[in-house]
């Protein structure tokens, strides 16, 4: 690629925005073109108006940009969208309308039948979905719930080699998953929360579309029975998963593993800049993975897994840690936007 | 009871130690007679030997008491034994030899034929198999593992009322079940451990003796299928379980909410000091139990309960909280005195 | 007292207030009559207007009561306010005028000339000042700002023994400080935080007047040089604060240990309810006061203090610890009417 | 250079060894050629010896290397020592007996009158002193302690523009300056800890050699009165410290901030690799700087200030923050063997 292809981010200044900012910054494809937020930010230079909470350096030539408005009145080609879901589906809808493809971390239109719910590593074929859409001339596509990505990444490879039937699964998730200022601190310090407000829906029903059949240009959802519990604990990046599975057939503890280590997909293949070398690692010391150890592991990008050992009930368990910020959000996000770029569909 | 029994604390400067020394020094039946502990720390006054990190004040009184060693040369009649388990096994029993009642929070004894694993709500009938023990004029009862105890106090009212056949049960487990100096903080901040050494076999097993049937002497182990998965997180006290079940037949979420409110035992009848009045609270907020909130309910004795709802793959699911160091250790211990004291077995 | 005077508690529902109902729910003078708070919060049971996040349970009686609105409509004698500054100016007006007794928790009036700035310990005479209050029938008193608290509770026996004419004090300050939802959990977890708007103008300021002498029916500051530097730590409750100061005259550390350690004034001596038996401990470990071992010390009203030790460039140095919602707001202004009612002036 | 020159790390397993094989994987001029170790860790591969707690990777290549003991018999030129101050002592010495360059991060020698307490932006004309130097064939120097360092580096354009002459410091200091497991969960989750054994005093020493004169082949120690209080709290990396400081001439804020930030030194004009570009950086945030945000500017290389203000007791007070394992440990000592390297002295 010659010239770097100009993108918008929409939510700038929220939690996944100043993410989008941060892994766009230097981004070898994508060029920051624009920042957008609310009419309360707009105007304002983007290092006044986001409470720039990353533990990178915000660039001086970031923080000087003016922050637009959401209006979709600047003709564009790309635009990633980090908006809250009270706002971000008429926009994003305005934004197809005017043409851009948007790359959509927000929940608002992962179930629309024409929209896919992508993870290039799992069914990158989903794409072909955008055919019918009717958004106007541009698109929408989205990638899943941030507790979604961990176990849909560990689950691939065992779907396409074992059959995966039933899933227990019960997390231990990050603060910034709660965007910012989200969990009070008097809520986490020496405590934990058994709660997040539709969070179990999302990683019930999510996969069974993720893991879906494309059958004339509709996807059936998969059968897999999943029971989600989800819960907060005082870790600020990576969402931490213990997961029973019932298998479609007997697999052996070293079949899983070699399964998990040997997966590859579309993204590896192409080489894509954002994807992870290796997008399931399994360790095997006792206490592995950990949050604060393992989250960036492969640029934040890579699902990290340990703890492999029959189940009494189902048939294995395991443990499994993803970035929820990364790979659970910006970074999935610009993972589609380069498979995009890739296949020609830019 | 006119004059209160005197006891002695074996293992007295540890973790577990400190909370019997915490819970005993205003008991209205017992009375610390004397602090044993290793030979390193005998001989010192309990306030220099003892690393005190309780949140009360150690009584002037007890800090000026001289550690005796675990030596068992004095008569005596009830000793509460918080000692590890590296030591526990030869030291609880030259007590019972010496005719001390050895009421143990260690893991050593709990699975011996002759020896009760005692949840007074539970099982005080189990009580009965001490007529058989041979460790010579004395006995020994333990208590279970902390993170069993919160399970079995919430599955009782379900195996009462409509049968248990399967668990599944993943912990978040607090710091200070680790003992002191215990986990690092290096290894908690920003963090979460997905593995406690020896934990998930303990959930696995201690729970079918203490359901178990008294047949001729004998606990016939109950037949339960369990499958549990063990994480530490940065909470001090109170370990959460997110539990699903399988009951033996149906129920509403009201039965079972019932079930679990209405339930009283012998502590509750007999009115034992430490009893809790109500062994288990459910809880109607979307968002609790949470351990800051709820671990001292019920003087740290209850059991709380919240997120009933169905699991597609088992029955039912909730979340369960209980102190770990008061109800799951030395509070457990001190109920199983009271209820041996009351039924005139010291 | 053969009956107990009613109360009523402003800003019911907010974190001091909610630090007000759980001190008061079986205070022996005291009786909680009604809970006011916001027009969002009026009309509903307080159970749910309020989101109780103290650690002790909300009684079911008090759960119950319906929250009414701040508007001074209703009759009585006594208000504690725990209102937000942004609102406490007039409403606390508004209440005196109707003729109650409002000891207000909120910094508006602390530095109105009439209005005494009260810590019982210390400066029980300056309630001289309300004979020339005008609010109408009733009276405004106040306490201070909860990082000041222990700071002059420390000084004062210094003061009487020895003077004291500068003091320098950096704190670390507990996140209970900063109300509920306050300090976002993703500031605080792995890190700290420099700041504190507005906490170091009032720690400089408000000990002048606290440590005044009342002529003429007037307070005349106290002449005292103060530098503070404030800081927020990942602490539940307990407040920690590292001072050095330059005495009037010199004294030897047995000798400021001991005008600690005798240290009584009016409210030990008339045995308020409220008041710590002793107010200042002297901790002889090198490692001591820590926030989650003594902020409980007798009820949370008594101040800890540690590591006395010469300072290079004033003359001593020492590390105090005090809670800061129980010393330094509620329980401070309890103790304040407690103070007012043994003198017959409520 | 066009060959590397081959390091020893003798304490490679801990956790500042751990930080030197981090820093030292990739070096441009430094390669690991051996890892050293107690007799314990001596004879396994380093992945095995090593409990390795960095967020970062182990290299497979450097995992599989085995652990030497620390006995100096192999021929070498340049050792790193991240060995405890216990054992340091002894083997530093025999490793410069027997020729090397020992670059040591430990306490043992840095008040030595012939080692050089070395901060390459401070002092690089102290490396004269080992001229002196009678070890044997080879040489050792020392950088100073994790807290001291961000003070003097915070000092030196103070020093140089206007002199300092009294300095009042409070630190709240990370966790991972304790080493590994250090300090306890149980004492620092909801805590606070006021006392580190030994910081204080070098925070008051370490200074004095830092900023003396070079006379006569000797360093006189400089002249400024410096009280320090040491206190840990929950961060995993990065020293906070809150500075007064009273100045040998006048000074505006402006002056201040612009002796800071326009500070450079040899290090960067020689561009050595680990040197930061910018070693002091002004944040004019209220609220900055902060651990979480900042400790990893420039590398973990630069010091971070805020908070610019006038003291009421001494001139101006500033809160100043710099990374204890990088800037204040393996960082600094890498930093020192590049000078050296640069000036012909390996």
């Amino acid at each position: 690629m010659e010239t770097k292809i100009p993108v918008v981010i929409l939510g700038a200044t929220g939690s996944v925005g100043q993410k989008f900012v941060e892994l766009l910054k230097d981004h070898p494809w994508f060029e920051i073109a624009a920042l957008c937020a609310s009419e309360r930010s707009a105007g304002k230079p983007y290092k006044e108006a986001a409470n720039w909470f990353q533990s990178s350096e915000l660039p001086e030539r970031i923080g000087r940009m003016i922050v637009q408005p959401c209006d979709a009145s600047v003709v564009g080609r790309l635009a990633f969208s980090g908006l809250d879901a009270e706002v971000a589906g008429p926009i994003e809808q305005a934004y197809a309308k005017a043409g851009y493809t948007v790359v959509s971390n927000s929940k608002n239109h992962r179930h629309h039948p024409d929209v896919p719910l992508l993870v290039p590593e799992i069914n990158a074929s989903h794409l072909e979905l955008i055919q019918g859409q009717q958004f106007g001339e541009g698109k929408i596509i989205t990638n899943p719930n941030c507790s979604t990505i961990g176990l849909v990444m560990a689950l691939k490879p065992l779907v396409d080699a074992f059959g995966v039937r039933e899933v227990s699964v019960v997390t231990m998730q990050a603060l910034s998953g709660g965007g910012y200022p989200g969990v009070s601190s008097l809520d986490i310090v020496d405590n934990a929360v058994p709660y997040i407000g539709g969070e179990e829906e999302k990683m019930e029903k999510e996969p069974l579309k993720i893991f879906g059949d494309l059958i004339n240009g509709q996807v059936e959802p998969a059968v897999m029975n999943i029971s989600a519990t989800c819960n907060r604990v005082a870790v600020i990046d990576g969402h931490m998963e213990c997961v029973s599975v019932r298998l479609g057939r007997s697999a052996s503890a070293q079949q899983i593993i070699e399964a998990w280590e040997d997966y590859r997909a579309e993204p590896q293949e192409m080489g894509l800049p954002m994807a992870p070398e290796q997008p399931v690692h399994y360790h095997r010391e006792d206490n592995y993975p950990q949050p604060r150890k393992h989250r960036m592991l492969d640029k934040g990008m890579a699902v990290s897994i340990g703890r492999l050992r029959p189940c009494s009930i189902l048939d294995w368990k395991f443990t499994l840690l993803s970035h929820n910020t990364i790979r659970g959000a910006a970074g999935g996000a610009i993972l589609n936007a380069e498979l995009m770029a890739e296949m020609g569909l830019l």
